[in-house]
């Protein structure tokens, strides 16, 4: 890659030669080959520029770096913009075989778009359709009648099961679960009062699916279980970390950010841009408005409403969590301060009792 | 199927034209064919009755629907019921070939009984035995010395280690990982003192196996270790959602209700319909007697008695925990108050010290 | 298995005869062959010695047993690391075949060491190294340019990303993900103040890998995600659960425990024997001391220093988690002391407001 077509991806300040070939991005202290791109946008790594074997490096525009010569500066003035941009241009992502392996198994009547790689031993069921350039790994199963956009990639492991509908550019992580069956009873036992031996337990089915819309990406070990009957819904563009959970008859907004750990019960609705930190659970049937936030360990008992920051078990807006733990800090002063105004109010009925009594 | 053979397995009231034939069951809105069966027993599905292409209609009994001509209405006593009855019936679990597909790899001895299928690069090894009816999807592993009961589906990338045995009626989902090896070592280090480099560790190895009642239902990414000697128990008709840890030497009693992203610590005992919401944790050892309740997101750190109900971390019984609620919620106004007693004191001390001074 | 080897490799004292042959160990109440090792070093395994059939026993050294004759009495002075050394002498590991199934699909550059078994339909990509003896189970996917250390045993289902490094002696449980790649976006959008619709959001691309000391242990379903640009780092002798997930940049130190349900954000770093209990979560680019301890179900959001011991949410040093929790369970009985003082202050202010007006 030429140092100047990388300045134009990023509209970056070039000091030095644009003719330079690159074909590694690293840390400054990792640099070793003529041909690596040293990556000093932290201060961290800034530093480590005094001592680097690259000759072409790039820096955060507004932070200092070593006066040294190198062959190469770029400057970029949105540093984590930069990062994403610098990755995207030299990720050429897991390397795989091209085509259809021999030993995968697709079924006869499955509409595969141009340019579709399947692995080794992955299965594809009948009457799926999976689009452009998508690339499933080896050893994925895809069930039947199943929609795959295009330009996706599907890794190893990953489950899809039948009826389920997926969008364009759907990156999903390793031994993911897309469409296994909802957690549900009749009757509804969380809820339910009393359960004794005398209560028989059904199980309700699931009957609809799961339908993924384009650009989201989903982490390893990841579940998204299909809907009752119709379909459990992840909004365009949304990001979700590994081992999240969400239920059956979910709806997930556009652009929402889940991180790892999260757990979203059934029928629970989220709007756009809602963020959930690592480690949140919601429970059924909550309403989480748009562009609200969720702080990491969060547990989400009833709705929020849109914009909102909450936090803590059960959440409330962050403001109250943090007044509440503020508090909690101080319990043993307050409780000593009320010991000691207790010593103080039997002293004055002392003195006063006795003053009256004159 | 006929309109008059739902009504029947429903347990329901008819209203109309019994020989209809349906094929699906829909949301009223998603209506379209002469042969979709309309689930309006919800009230927000009710209200949808209005405008939907469904000639046939179920109902809730006991709340109103709108007056208006359908071929059939089924008007149902107990709604949730009647939801599992219904998905039950229209049903038909994943699409796949039926028989021992030619790449699944069955060791030579394996007991199969009568219609037994086993999917595309599925393996089963020595002395393994599968009960009639049993579904095995593709890419599910299942060890040597493995028992399986009858009418069981284990979904693509379930992996069942040697010597576990499994009963009736058993559904696996997607990727859960029956017979990892439990996380035991020696010394105990979560309860040792002190952890210095010059304390080794060694492995405690586990021997024994996992052992799942009858209609057990386990979810997706869900991990059940092996106990080290004997065997880690699940008992009949318990149903396990999606990423639930349960550690090795567990027993866990009959009809229980384990929610997503529960985590049961090793050897800890559970009595019968015990339900425990998502994300509950579980320390070692503890005892939670028969139909307990454990809040969704709590920790629970020792015993809990039978038909207890807890919540919080630590748990507690929630009455306890739902008054420590609330007086948290009361902290900044109990320290103004005791900041106002305090001034009222001084002022009191002040005029006392002058009276009695005079 | 000799008697007389067993005592041997415990460093047991022998009462009886150490030339029987065993070949299972059980628990007393198990046992039923003539060759089968009861292991009573339980106060509760110790009292079912009244009724076990078997001949030869282990027993603490410490503790009583009952007065009955066996053929051979092993005694050991410290119980659970005889545990360990037991249950390795009779772990024969997952049976399964030896060398490369010719379903095993093994890129022509592969370097295999002597005595690596690879299990039926495992995939193992170009240019990648597997050491001496190590076992690939069935269906496990390892991608290009992976290096795996000898001695190694890799359940089914496992998936190793490309370029990723192991050492020796590395278990990973069935269905764990390693290399995934990292959740990571630009802006940050955890810490971005506002997420409109106007802000465009870019994934940070992994570029980088996983690195796993010699004699790691790795659950199942756990994760671990490739770094950015360098290595997602594990020391050497880590024990990691089931359900664990580690972010990107993660750099664990040696010989550290992490229970089931840990969940590690990306660029925290961690020392060495660090212990975390069972569902504790860390913030991302939080640094945690060595051998420090973290009570499960804590969550981490800030720093904790070497050899800390620390509880709650957020996480403080434990003897302040625990008095919080103290105070938090005497919360009623503060408000109705207030209250009482309270109503003694209107008294006094009553009486002396009164007696000074006099």
């Amino acid at each position: 890659m030429l140092i100047r077509d990388i300045v134009e991806a990023l509209g970056a300040k070039l000091d030095g030669d644009g003719d330079i070939v690159v074909d590694r991005l690293v840390h400054p202290a990792r640099a070793e080959r003529p041909s690596d791109l040293a990556l000093a946008i932290s201060p961290q790594a800034a530093a480590a520029l005094a001592r680097t074997k690259a000759r072409a490096v790039v820096v955060a525009a507004a932070a200092p770096w070593p006066a040294r010569s190198f062959s190469a500066v770029l400057a970029v003035a949105e540093p984590r913009m930069a990062l994403a941009r610098l990755t995207a241009l030299f990720d050429a992502g897991p390397p795989h075989e091209r085509g259809i392996d021999p030993t995968a198994i697709v079924a006869a009547d499955v509409a595969l778009g141009p340019d579709v790689s399947i692995g080794a031993y992955a299965t594809v069921g009948p009457r799926s359709r999976i689009g452009a350039a998508t690339t499933i790994m080896p050893q994925v199963t895809i069930g039947a009648d199943v929609t795959i956009g295009a330009h996706g990639l599907f890794h190893s492991g990953v489950r899809i099961g039948h009826n389920c509908r997926i969008g364009d550019r759907v990156i999903i992580h390793g031994n993911a679960v897309i469409g296994a069956d909802g957690f549900s009873f009749a009757p509804d036992l969380m809820s339910a009062a009393a359960f004794t031996a005398a209560v028989a337990v059904r199980r309700v089915h699931s009957l609809g699916n799961v339908a993924i819309g384009d650009d989201v990406e989903i982490g390893a070990c990841t579940t998204i279980d299909r809907a009752t009957l119709e379909s459990t819904r992840i909004g365009r563009g949304t990001k979700i970390d590994d081992h999240v959970h969400i239920g059956h008859n979910v709806t997930i907004g556009e652009s929402c950010i889940l991180c790892g750990m999260v757990g979203i019960s059934g029928s629970v609705v989220m709007g756009d841009r809602v963020r959930l930190g690592g480690g949140v659970g919601v429970a059924d049937h909550v309403r989480i408005g748009e562009q609200a936030v969720v702080a990491a360990g969060s547990g989400v008992g009833s709705d929020v409403a849109p914009g909102a920051f909450v936090s803590g078990y059960p959440a409330l807006p962050h403001a109250r969590s943090v007044e509440q733990h503020l508090y909690l800090g101080r319990q043993k002063r307050l409780h000593d301060k009320v010991a000691a105004m207790a010593s103080r109010l039997d002293e004055l009925e002392r003195i006063v009792s006795r003053t009256v009594k004159k």
